[in-house]
């Protein structure tokens, strides 16, 4: 088991583990790398490649045990740790996040969004509500929160991150379009659209 | 000016030309690659070394023409060349980015969303129209559609991909959590946010 695994590596993880769960129990007590790269349209050697960061390798003909497999990669990904997350900024895509139901099956949880909005006060969004900003202190407090999720607008970006960090939250995913900035302690993903957009765009342009 | 430009760069462009453009014009004829990145909290080296991308550099004690620079970031990034796009799947996450503004101000304009759904048919969402998925074909020959997007659930992407493909479609941005293959002659961005969990948790477990 390798521990120094890059970040592709780390981003294919889940895709293993999603279909492996997806795989009738009855049928599939083992599974070889080519026919997960088959089914994945992966290259067979990036597959063993990518699973020899969590396992020690498929035994010759008979191939990776499809239970130890897939906890194995839950163990590595820690999806089993329930990191609970709030999520700030309630609007379209807060809310679309909330409903997102792909999550859970990664271990985060979001228990609630927050938002300055009264309109949206009370709102249940898949079963989580919405609370005023102002109850952020005392709810992250009370549920062990460990990330918040920004959809704020841009400019409201850095100050609620600061916010976050101040409250404890030790990780940050980024979803506004504004760049921001935390300590070395806080780990932070940004999720720019216009940032993938570009380029998506400028693949398209050298196509041309 | 650099042909070989990386990918890490070309996706910190659109942040320097979203600040560049949010400048107030009178007070702004010339920024300096320092200002730019104190701004932007990017090292200074980075900066200037990105702008070479699209610049052949400022001048010394100078820096660089706010408008030319701009110019040329919305040159390079292609975003006055308005791709139309379409999106399929017109759930709560399609919605989301179909009111989503930021998109426009990189030259990417979404027409209509399409779905299967007969209860969404005939709804505006920001101006936009979601229509039966059964005129997805005449619609993408009429208005000259460049790109589309997916938002539809991971068992429908791959099909969905196929028949875009097949109408002529060049580049798909897939916000579906599956994996999906596309002709070489196509471009194709996936944003698995599964994925992007798996490494924000990772580096969180990191931390610990």
């Amino acid at each position: 088991m390798k521990t120094d695994v890059s970040v592709s590596t780390i981003k294919r993880l889940p895709i293993y583990l999603h279909y492996l769960r997806s795989l009738p129990k009855e049928e599939h007590a083992t599974i070889s790398a080519t026919q997960i790269a088959s089914a994945l349209s992966f290259g067979d050697v990036q597959v063993r490649k990518d699973l020899a960061s969590v396992s020690d390798g498929g035994k010759p003909k008979v191939g990776y045990e499809v239970k130890d497999l897939i906890a194995r990669l839950e163990s590595y990904l820690g999806v089993n740790e329930e990191n609970n997350a709030v999520l700030i900024g309630a609007g379209r895509l807060g809310q679309a996040l909330m409903h997102y139901r792909g999550f859970a099956e990664f271990g985060l949880e979001i228990l609630a969004g927050f938002d300055n909005n009264p309109k949206l006060f009370g709102m249940q969004i898949g079963s989580k509500p919405i609370l005023p900003f102002s109850e952020l202190e005392a709810y992250i407090a009370a549920h062990g929160v460990v990330m918040g999720i920004l959809t704020v607008p841009a400019h409201q970006a850095q100050t609620v991150a600061d916010t976050l960090v101040k409250l404890g939250v030790r990780a940050i995913w980024n979803f506004s379009p504004a760049h921001i900035v935390v300590p070395d302690t806080v780990v932070v993903k940004n999720e720019n659209l216009a940032a993938s957009l570009a380029v998506l765009s400028k693949q398209l342009q050298q196509k041309k």
